[in-house]
């Protein structure tokens, strides 16, 4: 961690579609009520966006569409203009294109033009790298705004043909964890009245030997014929590890910046599921600390989610409060996390 | 750019599977002399390294296994351990998965943990975007050595059951001009003599309204029976732009540091193919300058290719010479390039 200030300016973000409770999932896959009580009972989540329309099947937004509707709102929020960006970042796992990048068609959209623009290829901790990588691009002279952004649409790997019924409950939570979103904010070096100074962030592998908690692949030209699975997820060694290093995360970021757990007045913790993350507020054990969570309501959405909180967190921010955030990587084990302070 | 030395210690390359010749592609294709000939008229190049078996159609080599061992060679030339690495960075257009990343499978491999990790999506300048962002991560207190990667494996695009006598010119390109590598480098801020000073490093966005030179598709567990073009190129417009963009570049490096054209003493430029290289150094004109390419040997090896010619000019330096680099990415038409002194 380094002593530099940088700070949060604003957020935006985007949701695609329309909201869809379990209800409508159910509906469309042919299933019960049980199966809507099973979903309540083991993920949680109430209601999520998707880039892919039930009914059709077409993809009605890409992350280019959402990043683009994300960044003008954070722009707009700091009543900034996109000329007004020095360098842009986006971080997620599952770009348009491989080529370009998403992030170069996001920048094209808003009219964003020689700067520097990167494309973080990551899981759930990209939110974070990506604010990493902003505020450490601000340390050279002459930068003043970054760009902020992270997202996911799934679609491509959204299988509405699937027979429900013949699926593992493995495989069934890849159907209902997630949710489509992007999320953006502004960072800056300059002072700003009413903003939130970054006092800390985390960001670092954890993995060594440790077998991959999820796989997310890709088809070429060649191998898309292949049956070979797609997506995996190792539920039980993310349901083990996540709480356990939350707890490690929010234990190092406290430590490194000597804070009591009694200063910390918000909580963000990871999203993977509202079950999950009820498993981790409790480990997190910080009674004195609100919980900013909004996975009930859009589920997973991967780089997106710490925006959603950054979101609702804001406005409830007083001057002198702090917050930690905590996002972790199950598909290598990264641990990341920031600090925030109202000033 | 700012005035920090970072300096490059070591460099180290990998490459897959045996050399391959025009005649043995042709061979495999079941064409003729001519078309060798035409190999050789339009694309230059002679040989070629690919991690598809071209016999079998099986995957030799992973982009994980090819940047490990780039990784282990640097790390030996610069006489560091794995564990000496304080950050680390990928450039790819071509990751082996989408998730867990390429980067934190090739830390693992090398035994690397506990530190932060970045894989950027990125075409043809992501080594400099990279090396960039190696740089930027080392003004963080403590940190000495960052680990930088670039590599491209084609193999789930490499068609080798293609009609070649069908295939239009442009469509051909793809499967002649690309060869598969990975190349790494230590930077470090520490002192280091008979090391290469980083002078300067441009890095920026520049396709604003312009449309892509490049494609590059992946498919998901949904879309893989679709019937849509996976890569694509508008050969033109590459043609047209990047030894312009090119010139431009060398101009904007020289005019940031004060050098004179005379004060180039070795020229690094774009390896597209052997004709591009051809052109692109006849507009850049700098006749005092060597030429460091490689394409005719590796082919148009992507993100790895600038540490290929990075391994090619470290003997050659002597105390005091200077060196320019130069990269295009002509998907979204991206500007990089990097000035180097021996000190």
């Amino acid at each position: 961690m380094d002593g530099s200030e940088t700070r949060i300016l604003s957020v935006g973000t985007a949701l695609p579609g329309p909201l869809l409770d379990n209800a409508a999932l159910a509906r469309r896959f042919g299933m019960d009520e049980i199966w809507e009580q099973w979903i309540e009972a083991f993920i949680g989540a109430s209601t999520r966006h998707l880039a892919v329309d039930l009914e059709s099947g077409e993809v009605v937004s890409s992350l280019t569409e959402l990043g683009e509707t994300a960044a003008r709102r954070a722009l707009e929020n700091a009543g900034l203009e996109p000329g007004d960006v020095d360098v842009m970042v986006l971080g997620t796992a599952m770009p348009d294109q491989l080529m370009p990048t998403t992030v170069n068609m996001i920048a094209d959209r808003l009219g964003i033009n020689e700067v520097p623009t990167y494309q973080l290829q990551s899981g759930c901790t990209g939110a974070v790298q990506a604010m990493d990588l902003g505020r450490q691009m601000l340390l050279t002279p002459g930068r003043r705004h970054a760009l902020v952004i992270g997202g996911e649409v799934c679609a491509k790997h959204y299988d509405l043909s699937v027979d429900v019924k013949k699926l593992a409950p493995d495989e069934l939570v890849n159907l209902l964890l997630f949710g489509d979103a992007a999320g953006a904010a502004v960072l800056t070096t300059d002072e700003a009245p009413q903003s939130l100074v970054i006092r800390g962030l985390m960001n670092r592998l954890t993995g060594l030997g440790r077998p991959p908690g999820q796989t997310v692949d890709w088809f070429g030209l060649i191998d898309r014929d292949s049956a070979r699975q797609a997506v995996s997820e190792d539920y039980k060694a993310i349901e083990e590890s996540v709480p356990v290093m939350s707890a490690e995360i929010l234990r190092e970021l406290l430590d490194d910046l000597g804070w009591a757990e009694t200063d910390v007045d918000y909580l963000l913790p990871p999203q993977l599921s509202v079950k999950m993350t009820d498993r981790i507020v409790e480990e997190l054990s910080v009674p004195g600390a609100e919980e900013v969570s909004c996975v009930s309501e859009i589920s997973n959405t991967g780089n997106a989610l710490p925006f959603f909180q950054l979101e609702q967190l804001i406005p409830q921010m007083a001057e002198g409060d702090r917050a930690i955030g905590i996002a972790v990587e199950s598909s290598k084990w990264i641990k990341a996390g920031y600090a925030l302070e109202k000033v």
